[in-house]
């Protein structure tokens, strides 16, 4: 089987990675922060083992300012709905997943938020300068994708800060598609909440994810779950403390033992080898499929300001039934559909028929790409049959 | 190592539970409803096989509804926030874990719900009948532990629906310590909710949990999350059928293949078999417990209305003291503090020091509780240096 959908998951993982996940397993790993037996120690120091990884690669030093989630999707709402209040507006844009358009609009629907959203140019890249357009003195928070899980358009979240007159604002990124991909600094970038997934560019296991989050943000923010802790147990109201604040109820070991061996493969391998084996990848894939007429691409037709993520449309081919076929004649796993960015669909004009992604990371070689293009060598023979 | 803290987690699992999230994590799970790839159906058939399952044992028929999430807690806060509206009363109880009582108290502080707690009495029993006395015309839910976490006491969720006024107010049951030790029915029950978790007595993975919902209270209901659910992904709006309707972002594939093989361990296993051997335990336990006459047990001091999870007081001793050297001394992991049930404790007078806790399940042997009661011994030297 050829896996070209990295986008959606990382199916294939470091043996590091199933290895953590077993040995969490294993029957050594109790509930951190509950007794101190050494099987919860266990657990407590696994935990910030992992916190101390992820903060790493988002440079943050503290270990308590990484919230561990299930899952990206949780944390941008743990994020939203814990900071805004009646009144506020938001900015984010067409671009984004519906991870965070979701959560905006029924939070408009219930009467809490407005919002509006930053158009895109045609290569999917967010028009960040229309934040002065947007910007009102009710604005709170701007939460934009770090790159799109649509056309792989890496955007210029840098430029948000500065173009915002009131410097305060809050800047959520969602790293969905980033994170482990290329560098992804909480202060180069200039935000105030980085949400990133475990499954993805981490390599980690699905049911991971969670959010970093200074101090700043975190002040003005009340947690949306409340539960046990294993802390302040005797009071009835939630601890308002890092990380504890964000995080009720027993943590995922096994998912987080994974994902700390996902993310602790990235910090050894290092960013630098890991963008230069997809750049690599990225060009090898534009030069071929430069050869193929009938294939459109949506998005940036360079390696340069993207990741590894494209979107494509085959002539006169619906999506879906190039991705079956793909599938099913060729085994290469690839996505078509919709891909939870209706909006961003629209910059591309596929917002009817979707497209075919083609995604890819560090692990997949130049033999999977060649298997592709073979496929679409034969597959226009399909579309005339 | 000998371990007797099963309420907090069932750290060893049957051999299918680690084999299934090891195989999880082989590379042949996708994202489900993301894509029509292999991998891709082969998660959605695992998500579907977790719900009748998981379903079967619940006895709820359809495997929509059976939700899946991350933990009991997220659960709870779901049913709880995704219910109640501004001006609402809710019935709980003195016996609940604080994942019931603390998103109640931030609901009760946010100013949208009041709420009244039924109390219990000397062996941690929930009075049931002071519902009578606590109804009101705004009453719209009762939400109630099964067994308490702190002295193992079962309550009597049955009388609950018959105590009713109004028939129509919505029961909501905690799960977490019965299911995979008693039959936990929802018709039985009259309940309209079961919340529950995977890494206790169903002997999944941590990081799992989920509730099961009837019609009726679902379509009361709103999602608290939202976002990419694979279905209807070009609208902004959060569809709002089951299960989507409660289950944004990418399932833990792993953590629900683990939860399965252990909710399908008890349905081959039987609950019949697994209740005969955690009754012929608990008499054992009770029997060597009987000899011990500086040991105080707070709660049942029987076999019968209880599951296998009893806290204890050694005399004078701290039990947080105890359980240290029960682990360091011994090896054998029990578990002190207040439990997250802050006001559980009170009924009992333990709220200040807590208790130790000694829990166990079906897959616990006699040798096991010989070691504890052999230490206990021991430990009366301990206490007289």
């Amino acid at each position: 089987m050829i896996y070209l959908d990295c986008a959606s998951t990382s199916l294939i993982k470091p043996i590091s990675v199933s290895d953590a996940v077993c040995n969490a397993m294993s029957g050594n790993f109790g509930n951190p922060g509950r007794g101190s037996g050494s099987s919860s120690l266990e657990s407590s120091r696994l935990l910030l083992d992992a916190r101390k990884n992820i903060g790493a690669l988002f440079s943050i030093k503290s270990p308590d300012n990484v919230i561990l989630k299930s899952s990206v999707t949780e944390s941008l709402n743990t994020l939203m709905i814990g900071l805004l209040k009646k009144g506020d507006h938001v900015i984010s844009s067409v671009m984004e997943h519906n991870s965070v358009l979701r959560p905006l609009e029924r939070l408009r629907q219930n009467g809490i938020i407005t919002y509006d959203l930053l158009g895109a140019d045609d290569f999917g890249r967010i028009k960040i300068e229309e934040i002065r357009n947007l910007e009102k003195k009710e604005t709170k928070l701007i939460v934009l994708t770090h790159a799109s899980n649509l056309c792989g358009t890496v955007q210029d979240i840098t430029s948000a800060r500065q173009v915002l007159r009131n410097k305060d604002i809050f800047i959520a990124i969602d790293a969905a598609q980033t994170a482990g991909y290329i560098p992804v600094n909480i202060n180069e970038l200039s935000a105030d909440a980085i949400a990133f997934t475990g499954h993805k560019g981490l390599l980690g296991p699905q049911g991971t994810g969670g959010f970093i989050v200074n101090d700043r943000l975190d002040s003005e923010m009340v947690p949306v779950f409340t539960g046990g802790t294993g802390s302040d147990s005797s009071s009835l109201s939630h601890p308002m403390f890092l990380p504890d604040k964000y995080e009720a109820g027993t943590a995922n070991i096994p998912g987080i033992a994974g994902l700390s061996a996902g993310v602790n493969h990235i910090l050894e391998e290092g960013l630098d080898s890991i963008l230069s084996k997809s750049r690599d990848l990225m060009i090898y894939f534009l030069d071929e499929l430069e050869r193929f007429s009938y294939i459109n691409l949506h998005g940036l037709n360079c390696n340069e300001g993207r990741i590894p993520c494209f979107s494509l449309t085959v002539n006169d081919l619906d999506p879906s039934f190039v991705s079956y076929v793909l599938d099913n004649e060729f085994g290469i796993t690839t996505r078509s559909g919709l891909h939870c960015a209706p909006l961003a669909h629209r910059v591309f004009g596929t917002e009817i028929s979707g497209s075919l992604r083609i995604s890819f990371n560090h692990m997949t070689n130049e033999g999977d790409i060649d298997a592709l293009f073979s496929a679409f060598s034969m597959l226009k023979g399909v579309s005339h049959d």
